[in-house]
């Protein structure tokens, strides 16, 4: 790695702090803001939860009367407008913050460089794009839903080294190990929805919520995703484990009274592309699909998926078992390919994740 | 990593030299020695190639008048024998050692205990077991082959992440890219024999001979595997690449004089188990698998399989496609699991080593 410079390094810090707020911040963005003076840290905070401060706030408060030409590092673009707090730009400019360094602006239409302008016009003088690439990943799926109105959608896999999910006949049980299982909660719990499929919740009948995490101390500051189940003949039985969750859960599928009066939200959806712009409409920026092979690969078929999470036990099942991926290709032309991202030994199991190759067209 | 004693420095050192000659001492193990004396290295060798003498000779030549008193690590148990070299635990007792640190005993009814004894005899202190099981990796084939009869069986598969080789009508080319299939050239070049079956030489006409390596400038120092076609019919044309080749090739197959010609040595065997022995017998301690899915599933049906070396593309093939293990298990009980010892990136693919985990019986 190349030397960081003293923007960078400050910036390195500010996306640390952005961090601590991964489970808890959504709908909102991840966001870490550290406020240096003469070279020395004098404030620095991020954003914990909707309906609190922003990070900028808190790192005024901290750095008290040494704001006064300062210089002000936040991972993205300081807010523009009134919503429960009022605009950080404006704040920083109160503050007589000197200089600003922003690491990604913000698409978000209510800012949209309005933050970046309210700045300039004060004098302030502001560099942006500061380890932008590094700061994007904290919030993939906001700055995604942004731009295009979709939200950033995970697919999760679990197969064995041959790429089967079940046996022939569905047996099956947890193919990879309790590592493996535990990883999953972290992509689960930087959602804003799980999505699967009615057969899962009649084979499993799993909850899909966030129930451990190896770096949070209370569960319970842990905002749980929706949970999102795609039943197009209504079959979901009412005494199924996941109604008896507090969490909002959203069937699609043809409305059944009885769900309404268990205050689930229901609603019609026509395709997956259709679903996943109602659940950025939901400010569900965030999507995680946990599901069998079918809605899976009809997800990555339809080149929905912007990475795949996949984790391959050290076990061959042979082939009758039941394939991970149940497309009919004929030809080698159509395969789906991927660039592989990043590798790692999770227990006695891998994970791969990837990101799909768009052919050219 | 806790920390290394001295005597680990120094077989740290040994096992390295060793390592020097991995491609070129088969079928002789590979060793590696170094001198001490009052803290100082003073001579170091490795054993180069067959028929050139041992790593203890050129460690002793370097140190000249300063092995007495000295102290050597050597990776393996000095030779008791008269081989094409005088016995190495007799040229450290007539150069004065006054010690010797041994990493691994040498199975080798030859050796098994004699080199050792040869030195306690003369008064020299001897310790054993340092860096042991890292020294064995040294010689993986030749201290399984010494104790059981058997070479040590490493099988290389290369699939999609859907567990496929090829598409259903035939239809391939490679799946990997290019680094995984470099990285596949170190196994071929640490191995006395490569097998494969007829198919895949009529569909490929391959040479399974090792071409380039990162870290060997002439690959004209390379011992190349001798190659192993599984040919119980005797369709092996005689035009193929490989009988083209110098390095013997060895057909498992019915009698052909035409073959007999060429040079080609001429088994028959009775199951794959046998093949294995009688490779042994032909001084191939190591051997690496490459064979399309009907042979490397039987390797691993029987329990042949000492390391399965996984590559695996990042790309779906879909579940029409050629499955990479064809057993037909119909109960979860019947998988083949494996215990995971290393996994990596390689190039834009993954690499798996895996052992397979015995079922108690």
């Amino acid at each position: 790695m190349s030397e960081l410079n003293q923007d960078q390094v400050w910036m390195q810090r500010a996306i640390r702090l952005a961090q601590l707020g991964q489970y808890s911040t959504k709908p909102n963005p991840n966001v870490g803001c550290v406020i240096v003076k003469d070279g020395q840290l004098v404030g620095e905070g991020f954003h914990p939860r909707a309906g609190q401060p922003h990070a900028e706030v808190f790192a005024i408060r901290q750095a008290g009367d040494l704001t006064h030409g300062a210089t002000a590092y936040v991972t993205l673009e300081p807010c523009a407008h009134y919503g429960r707090t009022p605009p950080c730009a404006k704040g920083l400019v109160d503050a007589g913050i000197a200089q600003v360094v922003v690491a990604c602006s913000d698409p978000n239409p209510l800012v949209a460089g309005k933050g970046i302008h309210i700045l300039q016009e004060a004098g302030i003088q502001v560099r942006t794009g500061v380890c932008e690439a590094e700061a994007a990943t904290l919030n993939r799926g906001f700055l995604k839903a942004m731009a295009t109105g979709l939200p950033y959608v995970r697919l999760k896999v679990a197969s064995s080294l041959d790429g089967r999910t079940a046996m022939a006949s569905g047996e099956s049980k947890w193919i990879t190990g309790a590592e493996a299982r535990l990883d999953v909660q972290h992509w689960r719990a930087i959602s804003g929805a799980v999505i699967t499929g009615i057969d899962t919740i009649l084979a499993d009948d799993c909850l899909l919520n966030v129930r451990q995490l190896p770096d949070v101390e209370d569960i319970n500051t842990v905002v749980q995703p929706k949970r999102v189940i795609l039943d197009r003949q209504g079959r979901l039985p009412l005494d199924t484990q996941i109604l008896q969750q507090p969490d909002t859960v959203m069937v699609m599928g043809p409305f059944r009274p009885e769900l309404a009066q268990l205050g689930v939200i229901q609603l019609e959806i026509q395709s997956l592309e259709s679903l996943l712009r109602t659940l950025k409409d939901f400010q569900i920026y965030d999507v995680l699909v946990e599901a069998g092979a079918t809605l899976s690969s009809a997800f990555l078929k339809q080149a929905l998926v912007d990475e795949l999470i996949s984790y391959v036990a050290p076990t061959l099942l042979g082939q009758s078992a039941r394939a991970m991926f149940n497309a009919e290709f004929t030809h080698l032309a159509e395969q789906l390919r991927f660039k592989l991202i990043d590798v790692s030994q999770v227990g006695n199991d891998v994970r791969l994740r990837l990101t799909p190759i768009q052919e050219s067209i």
